[in-house]
């Protein structure tokens, strides 16, 4: 393997442009278990969530960042965790991760650092992404079917000013498959009213009208920057099938012209298709962020699809990692590795000079997301 | 290459969870070539089905078992053939390919060994698995519309009794799409009605209702044994798109309280689906069987990417071989090789631990079928 | 690497069963960015063309044909290529592609070399594709409803009388989830007053009418000419979603009886599910054409992938190159490239015999396609 180039990948400052904060608190050992995958049931009996991809990985990769071997056992990997207080591990595995800029999703944050205490504990430059079902139902209370878009677009505009982008999770609320058209007004009223008659004084509102959420949607594009949308796998609650971003591809369409650029969150195993629609219109974009860490050392095989029909300067890279910090740190290393990978193999081969591989995996790692969100590199 | 893990793998005593018997015959040539493809069309003028990897692969790896060299001529393979047995091929085969527990489809068996005389042919552990739709058929002409689901149940019961598990062809007599909920007794009587109505005295009834379909899916979820579904490729008759199993998650949302347990069998070219399904529900458990040995020396890839989301707890082996038992054998081969390279590049690659590379090839080779059927391991 | 393997690979004489002509005019730099990319939208603000598998192939394997280095840089290469007429431009890379053969679609070839103006340019034989759909838009203006259909037929009759095959674009103008039945007369004969009337005297006709694109195939299948249906990935107009060939599985059995072949193109990234159609329907050829030229250095995996399913006697080579001769160049060497690595690697590991290999290898890149259309091999 190309020493430079792995060099390079290593050395490189990211920025991971869909994340989520770190724990505040403590968790045992089944709750940690429970991060290390998407799905919100019990790990069945006689088994463990260490045994997957994601929990090799920490085994490997996460384990010497806590002064232990690498394959260091699940207990040894669990007793040297409990050791530690949530400050010094997220302290010890963002510091390692060696990302310069996190791009932090803050609209699904139980039990999570607020971003300003994130962004005090740990060196880099932090940028807020706003999510937009979110937003709906914090306003939603206090709103009344003839109020709650006005409302809604105030709050956005408020939360949007400091904001380096939307986020949208449609796919987990309805999925892909919505009307691609701004719906009217009146439909609005009446979607609203139905929505607003359901909620009750205790549970937080959960949107899941599709009038509501093409509305949320189309107030996103409104403000012009740049807007995430959850593809691909996720929890169980999640119908995969509706969630293949190809179903967007009408909506895609009709956003085309307003200039906004739509940012496909992860994608796997619809990466392909998603590559398609990265490469045939000009404002969208796609990672496999998610993926990486969940497909652990078989990630180099997925980001090697990733890099197939998309031109370069539409790729992204993030971690989605949501709680315990060694997925902050394990999203960036994987994909080091795996970029590394892929584009030595392409190197090797003959087939790409090892100075097109750097730029390639700088332009991944970090500039097409300055360039995307407007941030400034110094 | 780690020779450590090759010959453990090499080893290892399989258990094939989702097999058919071996043939009770001799078989033309034509019919052989008929035998390496799930197309049941005639070979297309001027061509040979032993041009295909599986072809390869007979020729490369079940040549040596009669004696000739690796990647033998065709015709030389087939002489070889056809100078033994059917008897003498079954014990040869069966012997070679180190399985030591054979879960038996006995379900569409016509040409082939009942199960107790193929248990009494070969050396090993012998179990069954029962097809819902066949029950349903047995009992059919036998049956009126108010005693159809009722007979069922009772017949069911009574095979179900000696059972390993069942197993159901609804992709192919439907596909995924049906409706997830279980059927009321009106609706079942009403679709009993109108299929019976339709049978004749000669031909064996062939139930393609999906209300009656349900039924018997759901009949097979109350009995609480393990419940194989083919899922993804088979042969022309099937819809491939509609058996997806992304398609069948409603269903096994619905499925989940009972507790009953789902193995997806196959699922190519959908196993990166089907791995979502086994990460995201504690009851869903998947293999990519009969396309290891159809895609020969291409398997390893589809093998790894069997290996991505899913725990390692949820991974089972299958050869589905049906009727030449050169597929019995081929099916573990492909299948030790295919787990050797893709777990032996993670080894090598520092990703993972030799000794957790051997863990997870006894996991999804025997153990992780022992617990799900509730096999003794003596 | 197998020596031999990749050197008989590297002097096969290919048939490129699916391409286009070569330009007939000098293009901007702009212009020929956009033809390395199946967008029609203008290449994204601080972004370059050249930034993606396919550039980095032109600045690879292109370079060296017009004396540059390889790797050379967008500006270097664009320069060299500036410094050459059209003519200089198609000599140099249809000779450098080794193709002993073109058939070509005619179809869509605005600022294209007419077919008979490229084979005098170049050495090589020459075949032709008719495109369905462009037969019907050239004789609409002069039909009424009630003689479309027959104007139509004639107007095929004669175009098919020397071609090799026809084309349909189906996937384009539609989707495959068209009705599988040959339309009646009647509904023809209403479709065609419907279209008609909307068909001013200046746009050339456009036809996206499902009842006459279903008349137009089965037109082409009444030939009894092998018929090519675009399949898969293209331009943004295409929804991919509905260009999945599974969903042409209903038309592809009705048409089974009429003996006539049919060829996927392309099919990425469907081309699993396009090699079980090739597996399991006697009648059914694919390829992954305009996937091998954009994905450039990746293209090895896909055409691995291409390898796994279908019978090898069923997979055929084509560039789909269109415009810039690059592309018929690129299409054939990376087509080498691609299949001498897939087929080494199973070589290597001891999978498959080396004079296999080279067999698989001829009868992908040369001899299926002979047999589909008749080619004789002088």
């Amino acid at each position: 393997m190309s020493t430079d180039l792995a060099l390079h990948i290593g050395a490189l400052r990211l920025v991971d442009h869909h994340v989520h904060s770190s724990l505040d608190h403590p968790v045992t050992r089944p709750e940690f278990e429970g991060h290390l995958t998407e799905s919100d049931r019990p790990v069945p009996e006689g088994t463990t969530q260490f045994d997957s991809q994601i929990g090799f990985a920490v085994r490997r990769h996460c384990a010497p960042v806590l002064g232990l071997a690498p394959h260091a056992t699940a207990e040894e990997y669990w007793q040297a965790r409990a050791a530690r207080t949530p400050a010094e591990l997220t302290r010890l595995f963002f510091e390692a991760a060696g990302t310069g800029h996190w791009i932090v999703d803050t609209g699904f944050a139980d039990g999570l650092l607020p971003l300003g205490d994130l962004a005090g504990t740990v060196p880099g430059e932090f940028s807020e992404v706003v999510r937009l079902e979110s937003v709906l139902e914090d306003v939603a209370p206090a709103s009344t079917a003839a109020t709650l878009e006005r409302d809604f677009r105030a709050a956005l505009a408020d939360a949007a000013a400091s904001a380096a982008g939307l986020k949208s999770i449609v796919a987990y609320r309805h999925g892909f498959d919505v009307e691609p058209a701004r719906p009217s007004a009146a439909e609005v009223t009446r979607a609203a009213g139905r929505w607003l008659a359901t909620l009750s004084g205790g549970a937080r509102p959960r949107v899941t009208d599709p009038v509501l959420l093409r509305m949320v949607l189309w107030a996103g594009v409104d403000t012009g920057l740049p807007l995430q949308l959850h593809a691909g796998f996720g929890d169980p609650d999640l119908d995969l099938r509706r969630s293949d971003p190809l179903l967007l591809a009408p909506w895609i369409r009709a956003v085309e012209p307003a200039g906004t650029r739509v940012a496909l969150l992860h994608c796997y195993p619809f990466h392909r298709n998603a590559g398609f629609l990265a490469e045939a219109f000009p404002h969208v974009y796609f990672d496999v962020g998610l993926a990486v860490n969940h497909t652990g050392a078989a990630s180099a095989a997925v980001i090697a699809e990733s890099l197939e029909l998309a031109p370069f300067s539409k790729i992204l890279y993030s971690s989605d990692a949501w709680g315990p910090p060694e997925l902050h740190h394990l999203g960036a290393l994987l994909w080091r590795r795996g970029m590394t990978r892929a584009l030595a193999r392409w190197v090797g081969e003959g087939e790409w000079a090892e100075r097109d591989a750097m730029r390639v995996a700088t332009m991944v790692g970090r500039t097409n997301a300055e360039r995307l969100y407007g941030l400034s590199d110094d």
